[in-house]
């Protein structure tokens, strides 16, 4: 990150996110937490560290006024514990009474990656909307959809973007452009906008769960719902997200395509157990003799994260973890035990909840 | 003209067709026109002047094979003479066997003229359609669609096609580049080339009569048809069409928005009268004693020119007003008494068909 540009479509890895707040605008979340009507972890453990315009989302759940969370994914790769967190934002954003909306890239991913529809059908459906679903999403409540299969109103508005922006906008956004990007950005935008749709019931909160990577897009879309006068959209909040780290190391990627480096979720026992034992980045000493003179360091040790971030809900018993593990008392052959016990149970759950889950499908895949 | 670029959005004049025919590989039409199996004047009287391709429409012609006339229109201004091409090139091609696409621009005049959908659906159909129809168009034969109703597999065609260009590209084409520009020109390739899509039976010759501002969208989507190898479309072929000059004189416009400029097909007989003898320029000379003596000039007498390339098909008869007037037998009053009764008794037969045209115009629109 040397300059204000961030490449949705590489990724950019962001070291410094007090920097980036500043830089880019984004506001703390922790100074909102406790207006939150249901606690949830996520918000917390910073997870979800930052925030534009979060305060409209919280006034539409104190006013039992309609609401959606609107999320997209790129339908290639394998679901991961790092995508666990979208799939139980949905579920919690439900139960405050959001519709949510999910929308399948596959028409970015068709221009940025070369996937074919077909294939991102298949990958959105069997790796993402399985999970989704096994994860809790109610389909009343839903609405999953693929870019390919929008409405009129929506395809059309993915065009007329194209009225409100010009290229020197596009251009200090993105930095580089190709026609590619252009169409893509253009038809993201209209993905955050289009369940303000009077088709969709009008204007109405919309929240949208985002990487930092992302925030270009965000920008943008919220620069045009204002030029988009015509249609009174409400300025879309967003909540922004860390990335879960890789198995190798905090400041890792978790990537589907390294299996070494990610938990999914359809990996057996065993396969967890070894991944963890062999690849999780340890805070301990070299010696167990030396663990328990000086103790390791939960804040670079990846299990503990794993705990932190995504499977130890409980305080007390992360606090008690991270004390006895500083203080050498806990062994990192016992916390990753600990942490293999975590994700066997959650997983052996979520593959029952799967298997119920492929008779639902049905209920989530609408045609227009 | 001073460089290679041609803005299509601005319909830059063209003086020089000839070298605008060899810097952009235009073929000459007279080449050509012997084969044509029915006789049509528009293609002997320089109207239609040049072509790319079109040897590809004879063959399917001979062969009574499937093929395809695409043209778009602005849904903007009223429907005048000039316009009346376009309607008798699809009578034409539909006697040759051709299938007839039009396309409501609809997408493309709200972002370059801000036309709202409605506003540009009504004048479509007001203006155009029953124009067309009334110039005795088939309902069987024709698809008349809006680019805003376009079926999925052509919306996503039109963003399909970003991956298969490059910004170099299309600023060499286009020079500036704004967004809307870029996705208006994605939707007419679209809309060119989706009469190939499976939905639309397949690969199949496509004849666009285009005039050369048209010429920027055409090369590219010529380019990107070969590029777009799986859909295995047949390059498109085009025919280039003069522009009908204004009342005011061979090298002016005739515009919409400027009513003494242009005859409108819903002019009544003495508004024609007026306008005629009012503004149309004159090739004759200034006193009749003159004229007698030193001749008129056909070549730039607007008049002529109309009974030339519009509303006098028999040859004999026209060599006859052109060496008539040449020689100041045929004074310049008795000239435009021939056009005004010429295109006065068009319009009384055009006018009946349109009112039955009204009633048929159910069979025209469809939706998708």
């Amino acid at each position: 990150m040397d300059n204000k540009v961030i490449d949705p479509w590489k990724g950019t890895e962001i070291k410094d996110y007090k920097r980036i707040m500043a830089e880019f605008g984004i506001e703390d979340m922790s100074k909102l937490v406790d207006q939150l009507p249901v606690k949830n972890p996520y918000f917390f453990r910073g997870v979800i560290f930052g925030h534009k315009d979060f305060k409209v989302i919280l006034d539409a759940v104190k006013n039992k006024k309609p609401f959606v969370m609107m999320t997209g994914l790129m339908p290639s790769g394998r679901f991961h514990i790092g995508h666990k967190i979208i799939a139980d934002l949905m579920v919690y954003f439900q139960e405050l009474g959001a519709e949510c909306y999910i929308c399948v890239a596959d028409i970015e991913s068709y221009l940025t990656r070369n996937i074919s529809l077909e294939e991102g059908r298949n990958v959105a459906i069997e790796e993402y909307l399985l999970n989704y679903i096994a994860s809790g999403l109610k389909p009343s409540k839903t609405r999953f959809y693929f870019q390919s299969e929008g409405s009129k109103n929506y395809m059309n508005l993915s065009k007329f973007i194209a009225g409100r922006t010009t290229f020197n906008e596009l251009k200090a956004i993105y930095g580089d452009l190709t026609p590619q990007k252009i169409v893509s950005a253009f038809t993201q935008v209209a993905d955050i906008l289009h369940p303000q749709l009077k088709e969709n019931g009008g204007p109405k909160p919309v929240v949208v769960p985002v990487g930092v990577d992302q925030l270009p897009h965000l920008n943008l879309c919220r620069d045009i719902a204002g030029r988009m006068r015509e249609y009174k959209f409400v300025s879309p909040s967003a909540i922004f997200t860390k990335l879960i780290p890789g198995l190798k190391g905090i400041h890792t990627k978790m990537s589907s395509s390294d299996p070494d480096s990610a938990i999914f979720l359809t990996d057996d026992e065993r396969t967890v157990e070894n991944k963890i034992k062999k690849y999780a980045f340890s805070g301990g000493q070299a010696s167990l003799e030396e663990h328990r003179k000086k103790g390791g360091n939960p804040d670079v040790d990846v299990s503990f994260q794993y705990l932190k971030l995504l499977f130890e809900p409980d305080d007390k018993k992360l606090d008690k973890i991270y004390n006895d593990y500083k203080s050498g008392k806990l062994l990192t052959s016992e916390l990753k035990e600990i942490l293999i016990e975590k994700i066997n149970k959650f997983l052996k759950i979520h593959r029952a909840n799967r298997e119920k889950a492929k008779k639902m499908l049905d209920k989530f895949i609408i045609k227009n």
